[in-house]
C-alpha cells in the first residue's frame, strides 16, 4: 500500500481500495455539505443515506447520476434525524456518520445516548485533526483540539491508539507519534502528563499500539524538524519526522490548530474517533474542501 | 511617536529616541552574543559593561571603535559574574541585563536571590516573546512560553500589564491585547482561567492597565484575523487585530511559539519581564539576529 502524503492522496487511496463506504448524512441542508458529498459520489467512493428533511436534497441534479448510490431516510426534526442515523450505525448499516446543518450538541447527544447511542462503554470519544501544511511533505495528524479539555492517562493512551490506527489505515506502516510538551523533560510534579507520557512510551514498546514509534515529551519543533532535534542534541526514534502529535491539553492543541490554519494556510480535516463508527462533525464555517477531506478521513478510518 | 511594525523598526525607534541604554552582558563568550552586542554598539544604541572573564572580549577589533561605550567588569566564575551584573542593576547602574554563555539556572538564581536579587516582592517574573510572522504586518507579542506553567489570576493580570506597557513603549498608543482560549465561551467550571479573563477585562475597563483594549476569551484566529471574527459573528473591540496574546498556559504558548517559528519562519525575540530591569535570557541555539532583537526589545522596555 502506498503511503498517503496529502489530502488528494487520501481520495486516491480510497478509490484504489475499491470499497465504497456507507455514509449517513444528517440534515444535509447546507451547500458545503452537499458539495462535499457530491464530490465523493462523483468519484464512486461512497454510498449515501440522506437523513432528515430530504426534499431539500432530492431535487439536486447531480444526484440523478448516482441514483443507485443514493438513499433517503425521512425525519421531521433534527433530533429524529440524528437518532435515526445513529441507529443505522449501531445496527451496522452505515460505516460513517456525517453531520450537516444541525447543532453540534444535538448530534453529540444522539451519539452519546447511553441506551441508543454508539459510544461503547469504556471507549474514549476524541477529536482527531489532520493538517496539510504547505512547507511539510506529509499529512500531520493531531489530537485533541476540540473535545477533551485536559486528557488523563487513559484518554492520552486512547488518543495514541486511534492516531496509530488511523495512520496505518492510510499506508503509514510504522507511524511516528509524538507526545507534545513545552520541553523535552519529564517533570512529574509540575507536569503530571509527562509521567503519563512515560507510561505511554512503555506501552508502545510493549506493542500495545501495534507497529509504531512513540516518543516524548518533545516540543512541536523537535517532533517535526530533524535540525531542531540536532541543535538540542536530542536523540529520538521519531527523528524529527512525526506523523502525529498528541497534545497535553485542548489549549495547546487548539493554539496549534488555529495557528497553522491562519498563518501557514494549512488545509485541515477532522473527525470524532472512539464511537462505533467515525463521526464527521464539521463547523458551519468549514469550506467544502475541508468537509470533503474530513469525510475522506472518516471513510479511511472506518472498519 | 511612530508605531513600530517590525524588528527593524524597533532599532530605528531606539535610535530616534536618542537615549543610549546601559547594558550588563554576563559571560559574553559566544560569538552570537558578541555579534548582537556589536550591532547595537555600531548603531550607537547602547553603552555596555562586559561582566566575566573579559579577556575573551577585549581583543575583538570591532570594540576599539566604541572605546568610550565599552567597559569591563572582571569576574572569575559564572556565579560571580551573574551576581555582579545583578548588583549593578539593583544599584541603578545598568538598565538591562543580558545573559551570554552561562547556565540559565545560574543567571536566574542571581536574579531571584531574595536578598541580593532584583525581583521586587510581589512582582511576577514572566517570559514575553515577540514574533514577526511573514504574512502579518505587525509584531505580535505573547506570554508566557517559558517560565510560568499555569498562571493564576494575579499572574495573568501581570502579564497583561507588562504587554500593555511594552506595546505602548514602542509606539502602539492603544495596544490590543487578547486573552487566548480554545473557544469564545467563558466556562468557569471546566476552564477557571476564563473567569480570570472576565476579571482582567473588567480591570482593563477600569483603566488598571492604562490605555489599551483587552478582550477574551478569543482563540488565535479570532484574535488575529478580522475575517475569522466575522464568520463566527463575534463582536470584539480588538477587531481581529491583536498586538499581544496572553495564553492560558505554557503548553499553549509554547505550541504557538514553536509552530510559528517552524512553519511560518517567523523571527522571534524574548525577554524576562517583572524584575527591576528587563533580562535578556536567550537560548544557546538562538541566532545572532534573535539575540540582537531580544536586546532591542529589552532596551525598548527598560525605564
Amino acid at each position: 500500500m502506498n503511503r498517503v502524503k496529502n489530502f488528494e492522496g487520501l481520495s486516491t487511496h480510497l478509490a484504489l481500495s475499491g470499497i465504497r463506504k456507507r455514509v449517513a448524512v444528517v440534515c444535509a441542508a447546507d451547500e458545503h455539505t452537499q458539495q462535499a458529498v457530491d464530490q465523493a459520489l462523483d468519484k464512486g467512493l461512497i454510498e449515501v443515506w440522506f437523513v432528515g428533511n430530504t426534499d431539500e436534497v432530492r431535487h439536486r441534479p447531480g444526484l440523478m447520476r448516482h441514483k443507485d448510490s443514493v438513499h433517503y431516510v425521512e425525519a421531521t426534526t433534527d433530533e429524529e434525524a440524528a437518532r435515526k442515523a445513529v441507529t443505522m450505525a449501531r445496527e451496522g448499516n452505515v460505516d460513517v456518520v456525517m453531520k450537516g446543518l444541525l447543532g453540534t450538541d444535538v448530534m453529540l447527544h444522539a451519539v452519546l445516548d447511553k441506551e441508543r447511542g454508539i459510544l461503547p462503554k469504556g471507549n474514549v470519544l476524541t477529536h482527531i485533526s489532520a493538517c496539510q501544511i504547505p512547507s511539510l511533505r506529509r499529512l500531520l495528524f493531531f489530537s485533541d483540539a476540540a473535545v477533551i479539555p485536559y486528557p488523563n492517562r487513559h484518554q492520552l493512551s486512547a488518543e495514541t491508539h486511534y492516531l496509530a490506527d488511523l495512520c496505518r489505515a492510510i499506508g503509514i506502516e510504522e507511524p511516528r507519534i509524538s507526545l507534545i510538551h513545552c520541553t523535552e523533560k519529564t517533570n512529574e510534579r509540575l507536569f503530571p502528563h509527562t509521567a503519563d507520557y512515560r507510561y505511554i512510551v512503555e506501552q508502545a514498546a510493549a506493542g500495545h499500539y501495534g507497529r509504531c514509534r512513540v516518543d516524548g515529551p518533545l516540543d512541536v519543533r523537535t517532533s517535526c524538524d530533524a535540525e531542531s532535534l540536532a541543535i538540542k542534541k536530542i536523540k529520538s526514534p521519531l527523528e524529527g519526522k512525526a506523523d502525529a502529535l498528541v497534545f497535553p491539553d485542548i489549549e495547546a492543541a487548539n493554539a496549534f490548530y488555529k495557528t497553522v490554519t491562519l498563518f501557514t494556510h494549512a488545509t485541515t480535516a477532522c473527525i470524532l474517533q472512539g464511537a462505533a463508527v467515525p463521526v464527521v462533525l464539521p463547523s458551519r464555517g468549514d469550506s467544502t474542501s475541508s468537509k470533503y477531506y474530513s469525510l475522506m478521513m472518516a471513510c479511511a478510518s472506518a472498519k
